[in-house]
């Protein structure tokens, strides 16, 4: 008897992994659009050479040309290692050799404060935003799931709330992040799928970096300890908190707004908010008059005006101020009056 | 020249983690006291006899002993390993040593589904609160920050929203939890210097134990490689989680009410609120007429009904159920309908 052969069909099957990025990808742009974006035709990508923008270039370019878009690839040579000119010429080649409409190398300085990380970001970013093809256009970037799960685990570490294990947003004008759904893996096969070779940055193995330790040590530990999808939760997780975090601050707007007496605050609006709401109109408020580097305690302290006041003094806030409570208001002064 | 000698005092100096102990008892009772509980004089405290239960029984009866409270000794025996009758008597003579006002050993029969750990909680649980000396009773649970990080990544791995990184109460009538903030370093301190010897559970070094794992493995080696402080973050991020949830759950619950009408809801009251609030009053909703198991794809094709609707089909649901849209109202009705 023979073996069933397989159907004919005009074309080769389409690799899973390629059909899961182009899909990322399709999705995000149909989001974009009912949000108002992308009528003006033009879409760029930033690509690094590397597996997941490679693998994202090359899904963008197919959705692109299908939905009538011009697709702009742009290449950032961060020039922070040696040949890395010649890593960025071979990218902008791969991203025409998908057909992309036009590439660009953008050469960007890394200065400044807070860390060659942090610095290269800062960077990249603002050059991004300025090679834009249009003003309106979205620029995507090729963060993956994984990416997402060392953000939230950095974020974790930071214990700075909430907001800060929400981890990326899929779009966030005129940045645009399809593939936080989609591993790393998936980039990689996508890549192997198509022929693409990607580079191989040797700061993705460095473990003097905290992202690349997450990320080859604490990750897979924790996969290993929790009976594995760890990333998948973690990203999970941080979409759900965007949401509680944008609700909570859209409603702490509103009640800020409605407490706001000039630079004070009512006491009786305030005090039948929930305390998750006051703490962050409190917080809303302080910012606005110029109170950096709040800490929790501080924070906590204030909120004590409101909701266990037994006739306390001032509250002291960095940058020499204090903050009180008097006839039913809450009022920032500087410490010296 | 003689060196300085030290002030003459009429009791030894306080050891810092025996008094950091104490200073977490006496907050929780502040707080409970302001929540309206501990009128009646009497408080509980359940102990394995492990460090983190000792050293809040020593913490607690000086506290209790200074607000005239009357503090119970309980000791569970899960009867699940060999001698624990033995281990259950030593605890309750030790508990007796500190001056507790009664000691009562509860023998347990750990029974039931989901696996050993969560059927020992269970049984321990239901014999503390019907052991209460009081039916308005508190009983102090030993959990510590350690714990409460332990908890933290458990629920991320799980990957099941906010709710479940937000970590345990400190105040969960009847019960309560006054170490969340004191790490388990300190507890074992506060043993040390008060002379207690604490019983080592074999079960906290047995890697087939997820929280083991997690223990012993995991938190060092993000401790490491996030520079410190992560239990500490892990804490201060559940509790600011938990306020969040707190809100988030207040204010669905207004919004459910608002839009309920009868079995029904009225898309036109869900649809002007944010996606978080909404998702919660779905939820509850669903939940209230009998859906159970429901997933986050369930959910969020049920609230597509609300926010992306364009004429579809009803949406699935488990227990033979399906939730349409239909003259401005969401209905769920059984499949074969």
């Amino acid at each position: 008897m023979a073996a069933p052969r397989p159907p004919v069909t005009d074309r080769p099957a389409l690799d899973a992994s390629v059909a899961a990025v182009r899909t990322a990808v399709r999705r995000l742009l149909t989001a974009a659009r009912a949000e108002g974006h992308l009528d003006g035709g033009d879409l760029a990508v930033a690509v690094s050479g590397g597996a997941d923008s490679l693998a994202l270039a090359a899904g963008a370019q197919h959705v692109a040309a299908s939905a009538g878009l011009r697709l702009h690839g742009l290449v950032v040579d961060h020039g922070l290692q040696a040949g890395s000119a010649e890593v960025a010429r071979r990218a902008a080649e791969q991203l025409a050799g998908l057909g992309l409409h036009r590439v660009r190398v953008l050469p960007v300085e890394v200065t400044g404060p807070g860390g060659p990380e942090a610095a290269a970001r800062r960077a990249r970013y603002a050059a991004l935003r300025s090679a834009l093809p249009t003003p309106d256009a979205l620029v995507l970037l090729g963060h993956t799931r994984d990416d997402q799960a060392e953000t939230v685990l950095l974020g974790l570490g930071r214990g700075s709330g909430p907001r800060s294990i929400a981890g990326m947003r899929p779009l966030d004008p005129p940045l645009a992040r399809p593939l936080l759904g989609v591993s790393r893996a998936t980039t990689e096969a996508a890549c192997a799928a198509l022929g693409l070779v990607p580079w191989s940055d040797p700061h993705n193995a460095d473990p003097t970096f905290t992202r690349v330790r997450l990320r080859t040590e604490a990750l897979p530990l924790l996969e290993d300890v929790l009976n594995h999808g760890v990333a998948d939760a973690l990203a999970r997780t941080a979409a759900q908190l965007r949401e509680d975090c944008d609700a909570l601050d859209a409603l702490a707007d509103d009640l800020f707004a409605e407490a706001t007496r000039g630079d004070t605050l009512d006491v009786a609006v305030l005090a039948g908010a929930p305390a998750a709401l006051r703490r962050r109109a409190l917080r809303g408020w302080l910012r606005g008059l110029g109170v950096r580097q709040l800490t929790d305690a501080q924070l906590r302290s204030v909120d004590a005006l409101v909701g266990e006041w037994r006739g306390q003094g001032g509250v002291w806030l960095p940058g020499g101020l204090v903050a009180r409570r008097a006839h039913g208001r809450l009022c920032v002064d500087p410490t010296e009056s």
